[in-house]
């Protein structure tokens, strides 16, 4: 199979005027590339994880509304800003709770309002730039998220980690894996445990995928077995990603982060949540302001296996996300460096240079 | 499909000559009884989990040997015991963490032993005995741990479950499920959570089977999803069964229980361990003594699945146990009532009074 390390997960193909995704539904099985230009489409692989990732989602949503505006006939700028909003708001639309979509989208808003003055083919191609730059900002983002994680953890070490915050989360390292790849660099070992993630199993399918093919030593364990892995002593420090930080610095990320982080904190093993700026929601006063998805049962009776393993009839919960108190977090990384609690003021004051 | 409930998990079939079990690999998708003579297949089903619990391990077992006994042909007490011992010993390397296994074994050794000056015919007949006290025992354990476990608890509550301590992993009602059962007979509604319970599924496969099947009103959720429905509020007591309890009240018990335990610790949740006295190891000082089965890394990988859900050549840990700490353990469930910590002075004399 292809090297993923050697691809971007979303990027903007401009020879097809496309946006390019690898497949994650696909993975580990086989490596496909989309090429998508329908609205419904894009919208549709962001619904379906096809592209995920807090990071990796925010950046096709921008490359998507890029192609959007580009189909708007008019040059009214009128017409077409309200066809170029309504585009907006339906891509908005296809995932509630990482607000790396909505920063992306509103990004791209404004680049088209504050330049409303100018012709709108030239708006267009502003709107071209500013998706590029949202993608190429992520790779360095995610490169300094890595280094300033690198600093936490030595040659040798343990690591575990939830879900898949690495380069298929991102266009390129990853936030909660790209210290392993920053290490694995300078030749460091490291020993990775990857919780599989029920139930969409992005841990056995995708971060053991990454971290194998970049020769990491790759155990992959049960969401269940995380508490066995720590009790050995097999795991130095905990990193995850993050889908919304809350301004008290709740960190809202794939379900399983919260029981995760209290187990970490029982056996004293650091917490570490990374996250780019674009990660973190000031409006959010604490987790519970923060919408949490509910997706469909079959996920977890029917969706991967041969045959249904359930009762009909049953009840199921689930939640796509969940929250880690700030109170088991041990430190939050961002492209701008480490923080330690208390994370309120550092994270508003980050937010303010933000929007300077 | 039959109702579970009007059968019992596992029996001697006088007629058949035969050792009779729910196919628990089949369910929830169909129902069959396998009826096992050969102790090459009594093995197997141990080993694969077709009888699985550590209560009903036992009861498999100690019919097993009865079986065994029958297809000696030497009526020469030494040559007889030889061979039984034997077949003891082979039956019990099929699995190496529920005490309940050995516990019943050595009973039946003893039945044998102690009655070495009878003839070898009437050895057998004992032995029959024996086995049939041990199944008749389990019933009227579980309906006793059912009753001191439903004193804890009011109509209205929400039980958390992992795994399948239920009617599937003894004879009759289970053990952590035994008050949801004596519950359900007084007319009391119960809002149950099943972890799903990876890698086996034994939470969304048998669980919820037996609890939608008394009509409890029953949710699946997956392992990691246990943090937020505790958070959220809608749990007021967690039940779980045990397959080893050490001398210091350290739970020894399927994968899971010991993060669910810190996490219930975490959210001021009620944590009980339901356990027969013959579950109670008074040699393991601690959870540290106790063997913990690690598993082929196939079940984690592709067992149910459609495809294999992991690259191919990364590695799995699978252990199908972990221990609570005892510290974690609000109180323990026995037939003779409940235990709070400290529990030491206590199952040591509850130990006691069972070999008197």
């Amino acid at each position: 199979m292809e090297n993923i390390t050697d691809y971007e997960t979303v990027s903007l193909d401009t020879e097809r005027g496309a946006l390019a995704i690898i497949d994650q539904t696909k993975l580990p099985g086989s490596f496909e590339i989309l090429y998508l230009t329908k609205q419904e489409d894009i919208h549709r692989a962001i619904r379906t994880l096809q592209v995920r990732g807090a990071p990796a989602i925010g950046v096709a949503a921008a490359i998507g509304l890029y192609l959007a505006a580009l189909e708007i006939d008019s040059d009214v700028y009128e017409v077409f800003y309200g066809k170029f909003k309504a585009a907006s708001d339906y891509l908005a639309s296809s995932r509630p709770t990482a607000v790396n979509l909505f920063w992306a989208l509103r990004r791209m808003e404004e680049a088209a309002s504050r330049n409303s003055d100018l012709p709108v083919p030239r708006i267009k191609e502003l709107l071209r730039a500013e998706a590029v730059s949202i993608h190429d900002e992520d790779i360095r983002v995610c490169r300094a998220i890595g280094e300033h994680g690198l600093s936490l953890i030595k040659d040798g070490d343990g690591i575990l980690t939830h879900c898949n915050a690495g380069q298929l989360a991102t266009v390129k390292y990853g936030t909660a894996l790209a210290p392993i790849y920053l290490g694995r660099e300078k030749g460091y070992n490291f020993r990775v445990f990857t919780d599989e993630t029920r139930p969409l199993l992005q841990g056995s399918r995708l971060s053991s995928l990454e971290m194998s093919s970049i020769g990491a030593d790759t155990t992959v364990i049960c969401d269940s077995m995380a508490s066995s892995v720590m009790k050995n002593g097999w795991v130095q420090a905990v990193f995850v990603g993050c889908d919304r930080l809350a301004a008290n610095g709740d960190a809202c990320n794939k379900i399983g982060t919260s029981g995760l982080a209290i187990i970490a904190k029982h056996y004293g093993v650091p917490f570490y949540v990374c996250a780019p700026t674009s990660t973190i929601d000031i409006s959010a006063r604490s987790g519970a302001d923060i919408v949490i998805e509910e997706r469909p049962p079959e996920e977890v009776t029917e969706m991967w296996f041969k045959e249904r393993m359930a009762p009909e009839g049953v009840k199921v919960y689930n939640p796509a996300f969940d929250c880690a108190e700030n109170t088991l977090v041990t430190a939050v990384i961002t492209e701008h460096g480490v923080i330690r609690p208390p994370f309120g003021e550092k994270l508003a004051e980050l937010c303010s240079r933000q929007e300077k």
